[in-house]
């Protein structure tokens, strides 16, 4: 097959294709696949591992009649590949490129944004619902990962479409793993159906007849037969006592296997679970072996499968786990709660350590932080570690379980602010907003390690909960001004005519600024907020009095972040305020340097921004 | 038994009592129950159903050291009774006096605070984490009921502790209610397991014993009776294969077997789920009959069980359901969707009147919002209706599932601001912040019922989010000033030199505030904000010249509300401020009006409070 996958005229082209064909095709597929991310980096392992599913996909249903919603979403590249999308590959998770996500505003084949886990079947259910009321006839498919079942509203989503009986088609794609290894009942629970091997059919057929209690075999090979596929069908089970029709296990590298069980599922007007066990990385040896690594990958070397990015510093990540670690030595009353990314958050090192004091509960961010604070509750000093637009998903249980309760739980939020490639579902960029409206919730941004390190151990002394945010990426030791954190307030460096307040990733470009104007001759001021909540200013209303300006910067929406606090703070001094941060839309994916110059976020922009507004005011 | 509940030594004397005593004693606290629900009002149902359930608890497991969670924790009124606070009753859900749900500060036999549904399994799981760190023995035990095992995070919660092994017992409540009737697939699983009348014990060896495939039968009849238990046991499977071992069904009010279940609970070592049935309301006839009416329910005449509060006029509840009937009857892509509280948002009638178009999913209000984002994919016009801090548990869903794709979704944010005697975690004070910081989300409030009318129009007629939120209770027309709502743009109803911005239910308080200004003969301006996001003040610039102060009022925390954005608004024009709302803490419970006046937000104590600013100003 030497055509090349960027010539075909898919899904269209795919109707016709034998299943050798297709079986080429997948090869095709992954050596594309693995070409392209190889190059811009993105969700390399999981996309190897629906190249089957995905051809069967769109062979078996007529998109975008047909409506598929792939659940987080980082999986449907072979879908865009499938769909017109291949020669836009090039520009994948790169500014105005093609998105790694789902987006129906990039193809009328993409029915539903995602990019946060465990939603699918509810949307699903929707759309369904939604046919089923205008009296249409297409089918409604999720593709969701064992993963993303451990979240719970998935299990909502199942239990309310089992319930309605209306028609949606469940294709759990199960390899074992999220981003970590899967853990729960559930995971264990599909472990031993991927070993049951049952015959598709034959066992609902079992069951069911033994249900009726009627026709049972009188002979006695007949019965233990009958006794051997009830208790196989065990497994489905789980998915049948809520309502659906439970196909599998199916081999998803299997096209026509995958192929049998779609046409067989599209012909039921019922709820139905595919149940399909897929390798993670599959066929290609490198992410094979380490699926984690290659599960969100930057640019590679396609033979060794070795990083070709640069490593600058250590991460934010990587020392929040070493400092985690530091501190849980000398106080084993210290544990670890994380959500299926452990390594990510840098709690790798802590969990090989402490095993017993470590708990990641899956894709489950409402449970880690009730449990973290059934852990405080009885003693224990609980670190939770998850991403900001993750931790999103406990807004409920951070105001009520946790800051209601008053209970000592630090929060490590990494990836705060804007995040780079995964864009929109995946920047960080509203924590500061919903973490500073909970009652007696301490919100710390440090700007480098040093503050970090100086953060955590502060944090943990407190006895009420403290969010730390973080961006991803480096955080570089800040050695020109070191950081002397000292408890909430705020650090004043210098002060000026227009006086800069920064916090975290943006205290650089404010020190940058400041430099830029002082080099105008206009006297910068320079205050690093190392705590956005409680905003003390109760030292600093004397110090303003030869401050014409004050002007805020902070990685974060402009909406209930530093600036709009500041503001509010700092009104009774009548000054003039600028606010430097996201505006009140979904910030595309680009890297921090291509955004914050699109959005006028760099120092240089700000500084040009700051001398028109003198002039103006002169 | 002539004692008074009051008299008792509880838990200590339960310890002694025989199985007939404690019988009796059932009878006496359902007594004490109606009599003082009757005067203060609470949730009557839900605790005259675990009166048993609650005695066999405190006889069976040793608290404070043994841990019980209620989920949700309005069931807890027996639990209260049994820990030495019955005296207490008098006071229950008023301002200082008893909490109507578990505080920890209240008493050492309450471990943690519950309010919000489905989360005991997850924190149990915790205080077993802990426990088991630290080598301790106590039980942990999470009593939740079927109607919050539809929420996600009770499934999460049993995911994990299935998986730890960790010693928790859950006893689920099965009433087959939560506010409303119980919908979903696990709901009907429950409904299959209550006929099932299974033996305890004998099941769980049966199916062991088949599972191993060894021992059986050797005889037809043997075989025979395998497969009955077998398939008998299918119930308990749902939780089995999740990793807990399944007792019941269990008759939640026969004593004696409840303390059979949980003596042999507490024997094993490993996760358990008692399955206990109950009915809500019993031993009260009135309550038996209406459940649903007597789940929250004010002060009543014991013996027709009639209420004896005073109706005045319609709620803002009643009226949003009016008002999405009309619409709907107009517009037939309107659908409805909410989370077990259809009758108590007010769509009733919009349920009988539009079955098909109206969709209760249980309390699953992350599916809840979800789903409607799959409706709205599909060109349906879904109006969602939740209160405000049990919205909360959506924020993920409105923020990536709805506000990123601007799907038009209306949002009925009913209970916003203080909701009086339920407290703290029904409180809904900080919708305001929340949505704000969402891009794209309209956020109107409505200061009576002929705005919500139109904004309900309104809303409909964007394609975009919107959310209106209102408070608990009366939504009198306002006949002084007739709404004319039109848009998004603040009524300015007069101008002064102090002007007054006011939002939804703190509107009439702003009016009261400018006339006792002006009777102190100062001029006071008036402005209705209908929509605090976006806040176009755009207009108002050059009116603000004979302004010297702003003031806000809402009805909302201060942070991230009205005031704080309008502040941020206009800090150009260099005013001064006051701005009143809730402060940054959580809200107790007490009426609107005792509450107001503790935290001056009256318009005698704001009015107060503005004349001394100005004197200062001065």
């Amino acid at each position: 097959m030497s055509k090349d996958i960027t010539e075909y005229n898919f899904p269209q082209d795919l109707k016709t294709m034998s299943l050798k064909e297709m079986e080429l095709l997948s090869y095709s597929i992954r050596d594309f696949l693995i070409e392209h991310v190889a190059k811009t980096g993105g969700h390399l392992a999981s996309n190897l591992g629906v190249v089957e599913l995905t051809i069967a996909l769109h062979k078996v249903f007529n998109t975008p009649q047909d409506k598929i919603i792939w659940d987080v979403g980082h999986q449907a590249y072979v879908h865009k590949i499938l769909t017109g999308r291949a020669g836009r590959f090039d520009g994948l998770r790169q500014l105005d490129g093609l998105s790694g996500f789902p987006k129906c505003g990039e193809s009328e084949y993409d029915c539903f944004d995602t990019g946060h886990s465990s939603v699918s079947i509810s949307a699903a259910a929707g759309m369904a619902a939604a046919r089923d009321l205008k009296g249409e006839k297409n089918e409604v498919i999720a593709v969701i990962g064992d993963g993303s079942l451990t979240g719970g509203e998935a299990y909502e989503g199942l239990n309310n479409i089992g319930d309605s009986k209306s028609k949606v088609i469940v294709i759990l794609n199960d390899n074992g793993m999220s981003i970590s290894p899967n853990t729960g009942g559930i995971a264990k629970h599909l472990g031993s159906l991927r070993t049951s091997k049952g015959y598709l059919g034959l066992k609902k057929f079992v069951k069911k007849h033994l249900k009726a209690g009627s026709g049972l075999g009188d002979t006695l090979a007949d019965i233990k037969n009958d006794i051997k596929y009830s208790i196989m069908d065990y497994g489905g089970v789980l998915f049948e006592e809520l309502g659906f029709t439970y196909f599998g296990p199916v081999d998803g590298h299997n096209i026509r296997d995958l192929i049998d069980v779609m046409v067989k599922a599209k012909q039921l007007n019922e709820p139905v679970v595919i149940h399909t066990i897929t390798q993670k990385g599959r066929g290609y040896l490198n992410a094979e072996k380490d699926p984690g690594r290659f599960h969100g990958v930057g640019p590679f070397d396609t033979t060794t499968g070795a990083s070709l990015e640069k490593k600058t510093g250590s991460t934010f990540s990587e020392l929040m786990g070493d400092f985690a670690l530091e501190l849980a030595e000398k106080d084993e009353s210290i544990v670890a709660v994380t959500a299926a990314m452990g390594e990510a958050t840098g709690l790798g090192n802590f969990a090989r350590t402490f095993p017993q004091r470590f708990f990641d509960v899956g894709i489950a961010e409402q449970h880690a932080v009730t449990f973290a604070a059934g852990l405080a509750r009885e003693g224990m000093k609980p670190l939770v570690a998850i991403y900001s637009s993750f931790l999103q998903r406990s807004y409920d249980q951070l105001m009520i379980d946790v800051c209601m309760q008053k209970l000592p739980i630090v929060f490590a939020i990494d990836r705060a602010g804007c995040v780079g490639a995964d864009g929109e579902t995946h920047n960080g960029m509203f924590d500061l907003a919903y973490l500073s409206s909970m009652p007696g919730m301490t919100v710390l941004t440090p700007k480098d390690g040093n503050q970090l390190r100086e953060m955590m151990a502060y944090a943990f002394s407190l006895k009420a909960p403290v969010a730390i945010r973080y961006p991803r990426g480096s955080a570089d030791f800040d050695n020109n001004i070191m950081s002397t954190y000292c408890g909430q307030n705020p650090r004043v460096l210098q002060q000026g005519t227009v006086d800069i307040w920064a916090c975290g990733r943006m205290f650089d470009c404010g020190r940058q600024i400041a430099g830029l104007l002082n080099r105008e001759g206009i006297k910068a001021g320079l205050v690093d907020v190392t705590c956005v909540k409680p905003l003390d200013i109760s030292a600093f209303d004397f110090k303003l009095k030869e401050t014409r300006l004050i002007v805020a910067c902070e990685d974060h929406s402009l909406i209930g972040g530093l600036g709009q606090q500041l503001t509010c703070a700092l009104t009774p001094a009548k000054k003039s305020f600028l606010c430097f941060g996201w505006p009140d839309e979904f910030i595309p994916q680009g890297t921090f340097a291509q955004l914050a110059d699109r959005y006028g976020l760099t120092a240089e922009k700000i500084t040009e921004r700051i001398c028109r507004e003198l002039e103006r005011k002169a």
